[in-house]
C-alpha cells in the first residue's frame, strides 16, 4: 500500500475546479533579511481555510453512488472536519463530524455552516475513532474519511506538491527544500511523493510541535512511537498537529522521503505567525505557521545551510480565533 | 487627457512577470451568510503589500535611459512609497520618497528596505508636493511619480480590472458590481475604465472614509471639492485614503464611470478587517478593507439591492502595524 505520482495526478484532475489553486508567494524583503529565497504555499487560502479539502474531496469523489447515498463520517480536531463537510457538500451528500468539545470555536461554527452534523467528544476521555465507527455502523455503513492514514487522502494532499513545482518554475525557481507541518504525516506523505518524483534532488523536512514529537522520535527509532498523552505531558497550541502517532501508511512513505524532522515550541511558532502577517499579509493558524517559523527562526538553518537556497514553506491553514492570533502576533514580534 | 483600455492592456504587458497576478478569492460561507456572491481581489498579496506597485512600475518602465539615470522622486503616506521604491529597484534606478513622519512604522521601514532614500515631512505643516519638486530639481530633474493623478499610474492600476474580469470568468462569474477604495481616485479610474470596457453593464462604487468624503461631495457637486484639513476636522485610520481632493485627471474619469460613493466611518471599516481575517485569512490594512466593509456591513446594500448578485471587493493593501490590526479585529468582531 502506497501512493505514487500517478495517483496524485489523478487526484489533481478529480479536484480541479473544486479546490483553489493557492498562490505560491514570495517576499523580496524577507528573502533579503534571511539571505535565502522563501516561497510560501498559501493553503490558508484554500476552500475551508486549510489544505484538508483536497484529500477529503479526492476520497469522496471516488465513492460510488450507493456509498454516497449513505453519507460520510469523519473525526477531526477541526480542519479535516471543515474539509470533509465542504467536500460532502460539493458532492451533494451528508456528513457527520466527530469533533472535540474544545476545538476552536471558529472551526466548530464553520463545520456546521458547511452543512455537516456535529457529534462531540471529550479529547481526554473518549475514543473518537470508536465513536466515528459506531456512527458509521448506525448509518448502515457510511464511509469513514480518515484524517491522514488513507491513500486517497494522501494523494489529494499531494496535489499541493504538483502545484509547488509548477508555480516555482513559473517564478524561475527550483526548490532545494520544502518544509511541511507534521501531524499524522498525511500532508508530508502526499507532497513529498509528488516533489521527489518531479524534482529528485529536493530535500523534505517536517516541522512538528516539540510537545508532539512522535514523528521525530519514530523516524529516529525506525518504528512508530506515540507521544505520552497523560494530562500535563503533551501540550501545544498547534491544535491541528496533535495526532499522537504517525500513520501506518504515512510512516513508511515519510521514512523514505524525509531528511529530518524539526521540532518547535509554541514561542517559536509565533515567529512564523508574525512573519506571515508582516511579510505575506496572511493569517495563519499556529499549525499552519510552523513550517515558515522553522525557516525564519533558523531551526532549519541549524540542520542545513540554506544561505542562497530556495526553500518552500507549506502554510497549511488559517483557521484561528482572533484572541489566539492576536496573542501569537504579540509573542512572535521581533525583539527590538 | 484620459486613459483607455489599450493603455491598460499595454500596462499589463509592461508589468507582466514583475507584478503578482493576485488571486480573486471567494468564501462560500460568507456568500451564504450575505445572500450574494462576494469576490475579493487580494491586492494585499501584491509585491510591497499593496496595488501601488502596478502604477509605479508602469510609469517607471516608460522612462527613457536619460530619465532613469536621474532616478525618481515620490511623495506618499506609505503604500505608494513602497510601490515606487520596489519599482525603482526592479528597474535598477534610485528613488527618494517624501513620507510623513507619522506614517505607519512598517511602511517607513519597508520603503527603506526596498532601497529608497527617505525625506520626512510634517503632515500638518509642510507641503509635500513642494518638497518633492524641490528634491527633483536638486537632482537635475528626477522624474516625479505622482501617487494617482497621472495617466501611466492610472493605467497601471487598471490592470487589476483586466484580471478581475478574466478571473471572475474562470470562476463562472460575471460581476454585477465592483467596490473600490477611494483616496485620490487613481485606483478607481484605472479599474473602472478596464471593467466598463470589458463588461459595460457592471456598476462601479467607490468606498471612502466618512471623514475624507471629498470624492462623494465632489461627484454630487459636479466639481472637485476638498476636505477641511484644519486640525480636528478630518481624521480616519484609513491612512492610505487621505488625499484631500480628487485628481484633475481621475475626477472626470470617475464622474463618467462611478455609480455612487459610499462613505464609511472607522468602526464600520473594522468589520471589513474582521471579515477578511475570518473568511479569507487575509491581513488587510484599514484602507484595504473599506470596500469589503461596505459589502459586509450593508453600506452598499442600502443603495443597491445585491441579493443574488456577484460583487467584487478590491482589497487594496495589507500594510498595517500589529497593534492597529489587533485593535481593529476586536472592534470589528460581530456582536454575539
Amino acid at each position: 500500500m502506497s501512493v505514487i505520482l500517478d495517483d496524485i495526478r489523478a487526484a489533481a484532475r478529480r479536484i480541479e475546479g473544486k479546490a483553489v489553486v493557492t498562490p505560491l508567494l514570495e517576499s523580496p524583503l524577507l528573502n533579503q533579511r534571511l539571505g535565502c529565497r522563501v516561497l510560501v504555499k498559501a493553503e490558508n487560502l484554500q476552500l475551508t481555510g486549510s489544505f484538508k479539502f483536497r484529500g477529503a474531496c479526492n476520497r469522496i469523489m471516488q465513492l460510488d453512488a450507493a456509498a454516497r447515498a449513505r453519507g460520510v463520517v469523519a473525526y477531526s480536531t477541526g480542519n479535516h472536519a471543515q474539509g470533509v463537510a465542504a467536500a460532502a457538500r460539493v458532492a451533494g451528500i451528508g456528513a457527520v463530524i466527530v469533533i472535540p468539545t474544545d476545538a476552536p470555536a471558529i472551526k466548530k461554527e464553520n463545520t456546521r455552516a458547511w452543512g455537516a452534523e456535529l457529534a462531540f467528544y471529550d479529547r481526554e476521555h473518549d475514543d473518537r475513532i470508536a465513536i466515528a465507527e459506531r456512527i458509521a455502523r448506525e448509518r448502515s455503513g457510511a464511509a469513514l474519511i480518515p484524517p491522514f492514514d488513507h491513500e486517497q487522502v494522501i494523494a489529494g494532499q499531494g496535489t499541493i506538491g504538483l502545484e509547488i513545482i509548477a508555480q516555482a518554475a513559473a517564478l524561475g525557481a527550483v526548490p532545494d527544500a520544502v518544509v511541511i507541518p507534521c501531524g499524522g504525516g498525511g500532508l508530508t506523505a502526499g507532497i513529498s511523493t509528488a516533489v521527489k518524483a518531479l524534482s529528485p534532488a529536493i530535500e523534505v523536512f517536517m516541522a512538528e510541535p516539540a510537545a508532539y514529537d512522535d514523528t521525530c522520535r519514530s523516524l529516529a527509532a525506525g518504528e512508530r512511537l506515540a507521544v505520552d498523552l497523560r494530562p500535563g505531558h503533551a501540550t501545544t497550541f498547534c491544535d491541528a498537529l496533535t495526532a499522537p502517532m504517525p500513520g501506518e501508511i504515512t510512516f513508511p512513505i515519510n521514512r523514505r522521503n524525509v531528511t529530518a524532522v524539526l521540532t518547535l515550541n509554541d514561542d517559536t511558532v509565533c515567529r512564523g505567525i508574525h512573519s506571515a502577517f508582516a511579510y505575506f499579509k496572511l493569517v495563519l493558524e499556529p499549525s499552519g505557521a510552523i513550517a515558515l517559523a522553522a525557516i525564519v527562526a533558523n531551526v532549519l538553518g541549524r540542520v542545513r545551510d540554506i544561505h542562497g537556497k530556495t526553500v518552500v514553506a507549506v502554510a497549511s491553514g488559517g483557521n484561528v480565533d482572533a484572541a489566539v492570533f492576536t496573542e501569537a502576533l504579540k509573542r512572535g514580534a521581533p525583539r527590538t
